[in-house]
């Protein structure tokens, strides 16, 4: 595995969980030359982390101990919180290391949290990826990140190591916001192909043509694309932030509404046209 | 105005309906060549119609009678059924004409039109347009065309006057099935980016900056790239077929089914998404 | 069969259609003492109907001709409008003659037969019923009448013969209005319960405790009353009736679209909950 | 203020929270003769609970060491998890006690503290009301009760002081199902009622007599009945519980989806029907 130097300051970077997303971004880090350290709940990741070119750490803990830049990569907004709590694993960090939160979680998380931290000497910013496991696995996600100006710029580089783009979006929880913005489009791009392919079915369409005819017509959407890959493993977790943050602005979302619950619905079947609707 | 030679058989092509989308596609037939003829309920369209380089005809009547090929650009269902039906004007066109379909309507209707008019020696296609205004302004409309193989064949030259792609989508019926596919989707995606987008300014998020990251990211679609530009005349007019097509075809369509109401209310208040939801 | 004496002026009563509704109806205006005749598309229908003591009629013309009063029980708009279509059959009946139209159709359909059949001297009123198929058998049925005070108090004897309530709701149309209100909150009830009562079996309910239980709290309704028992036959055609006077309005019935979709998947699994929304 | 005899074993009763609902329960429970004391937040409450004939408790610690039956009448999930947490106020309460937990909440809260507080010999059970403020005010509630059969015999007479109906729904946590159940229709009917009534009034009609008479048709519901009384101000919360149900439960529940969201914008625009979908 050939590694390339590493021109900026930020050198040792932890990252916080080796699931789907964070597997492959351990790899590009560990590629571009970065002093990578990963740990995961599952210690059976150790090794394929290894094989990475990055070192295992036996927790978050020291992990954290080691670390100018620490990515979290877990699931849910819960563990987000206990790693970053008041006596949390993460609030050991050295003062001045950056905490980016690649996790889908509500935007105020991320900026009480920030707000918690701030005591503690550390920069909590969020850093969430779009694009989806392809993309992770290529290096070609898209980053949102949401901070202040030099942090992020200090970040920037180690978000490069596995992103094609990278969009400073604001302040912290500006890159939650994206994302929750991205999401909410993104699934119900999936149900609408969904219902606008199982109606053409019904009459007859040759779905693959008439796929990638709409492809270049006025409805071209990202998950029309992708018809096909899409776990939505994350669909309803995601449907369930948008309409927390709903609730908290004040504002009624009737697609989002409903799309939460065909999301449900839909997972097991999806892509099954001749189920959709019946 | 140059005209350029027209090598295929199809020289002399009526339009009926002088609107927003069969005015542009006049003018494209007659700069390409094609021995072009107009008419419109609404007499004032002539002197438009004929600086565009293109014939008036008094009516379709007298239109069909000079025709090899027609197109029918008018809005509703019942307006292509008069033209079209026993002793209606069309029904006198030369046999061997072929009557093209560009308004959309409901498949089932193009299909029976088609076979009523077979004995009347009519070639009866539909040729549905995507893409919009400013696409038949620049002539690079989709056409989607349903008929078979020959008749298209014919036919094409003629669409790609003011089409730069045009696609074969099956049999008679076929482009209003596409058609109807693309509206669904492109009515769901426009309301679902102003729920994104709505959500996303109450968390203080910069819109413009906002849209353009989502553009390359996997939610992109076609309504957030021409975010600001869509008129939204037709949209429930589109989404009233979809659903009268969706109860034939014994399906729910959820997301449909919510997205026609949306529509009916954003029309007015489309874009100004400090009004959404609330 | 005994026969009470008729006190008004109305004696002799026809009915288009002997279905669900139409036959029980047929059997109360006879056994009240209307001089009743009956006549449907469907000439086996005849013995039933004269089981109940009507006479049958061979076509509408006839009927029309021996009737002070017509009652149209039959399925569709189009069928109505073809029954008092210039040259249809109803046309014919004597000047005087109340022809009041109980199928489910569009209000303006009403008002618009009302118009064109004065010259004729009809009365058109519509007249539709409420409660469903067990109403109708036991003479309970809830009648909403809408046309000028005169004509309706003429009828309303008519009525009462198999109607326990008769509401006066204003002038011609507005019977179809107040149906379609009843029609719209019916079916979202239905939908409703399906879905609470489904949450509550996820969660180890006691369905039929929970739903008597509920039955005296604040939500209760009609539809879970009469829990089971509902066939959903017309609940579709229903819903798209109100979706048309929503387009009409200009207004958005979010909760409705939804509904209509939702009903269509529901009526082949209703009361079927443990296969809702799974 | 006349008291009368107490024949059951539970005499003293504590109620923590005197708002809306606590406040008419904690006069209903001293009129009919329990030693009643109530503690609130906000201390300014005191003088309104001494005129109810009740003694004002500090805090919930003091109330909870003088009470038989602990009422737990706050707002929200948070709140009643404190008051029973491991240290909580509500934990010193004398083994034996039964803790009712009348506040809408998710089941499984309720479940897991009744688990908690096992170890120390306090019996917590679910008690939930329905029918509003007004059935408050008049002693008149609806009492689900979720819990052990002997338990919910001793608590009855308390619920009975002022609940006209009480009905054992089960163990533990069943009391917040059939809550959940209610509310899930109560705002589907109060949303559907807007829906008919709004779509009737652009059709003219008299919607006070349409509603008096819907009353006596099939769809006739709670919301239609008490139509112009109702807040709404607990309608998103107990739709919010709702959602997170369904997500465990893994059902789609569509209609419920669209409510909640349509539920946050008719909130304060309720009973305005000329603004309803526009």
């Amino acid at each position: 595995m050939k590694k390339t130097a590493v021109p900026q300051d930020l050198k040792a970077v932890g990252v916080v969980g080796a699931g789907r997303m964070g597997t492959p971004i351990i790899g590009h880090l560990a590629r571009k030359g970065f002093a990578t350290r990963a740990c995961d709940l599952d210690a059976a990741r150790a090794s394929a982390v290894k094989k990475l070119g990055a070192q295992w750490a036996a927790s978050p803990e020291s992990l954290a101990a080691e670390s100018d830049a620490i990515l979290i990569c877990v699931g849910f907004d819960r563990e987000v919180r206990e790693l970053l709590a008041q006596g949390g694993p993460l609030r050991k960090a050295r003062p001045g290391t950056i905490v980016a939160i690649l996790s889908t979680i509500h935007p105020k998380t991320v900026q009480q949290l920030a707000d918690e931290c701030k005591g503690a000497g550390l920069h909590v910013v969020d850093s969430t990826v779009c694009r989806g496991g392809e993309a992770a696995d290529s290096g070609t996600l898209l980053s949102f990140v949401g901070g202040g100006a030099e942090v992020v710029a200090r970040l920037t580089p180690v978000l490069r190591a596995y992103s094609s783009d990278v969009v400073h979006t604001g302040g912290v929880g500006t890159a939650q916001v994206a994302k929750a913005a991205n999401n909410l489009i993104l699934w119900a791009c999936l149900v609408a192909d969904h219902e606008a392919l199982a109606l053409a079915r019904h009459y007859g369409a040759d779905i693959e043509a008439l796929r990638k005819a709409l492809l270049i017509s006025s409805c071209a959407n990202g998950p029309l694309e992708k018809w096909g890959s899409q776990t939505m493993a994350w669909a309803e977790d995601d449907m369930a932030i948008v309409a927390e943050m709903a609730t908290e602005a004040g504002i009624a979302l009737p697609q989002a509404g409903v799309n939460r619950e065909i999301c449900r619905e839909l997972k097991p079947r999806r892509y099954k046209l001749e189920l959709y609707g019946r």
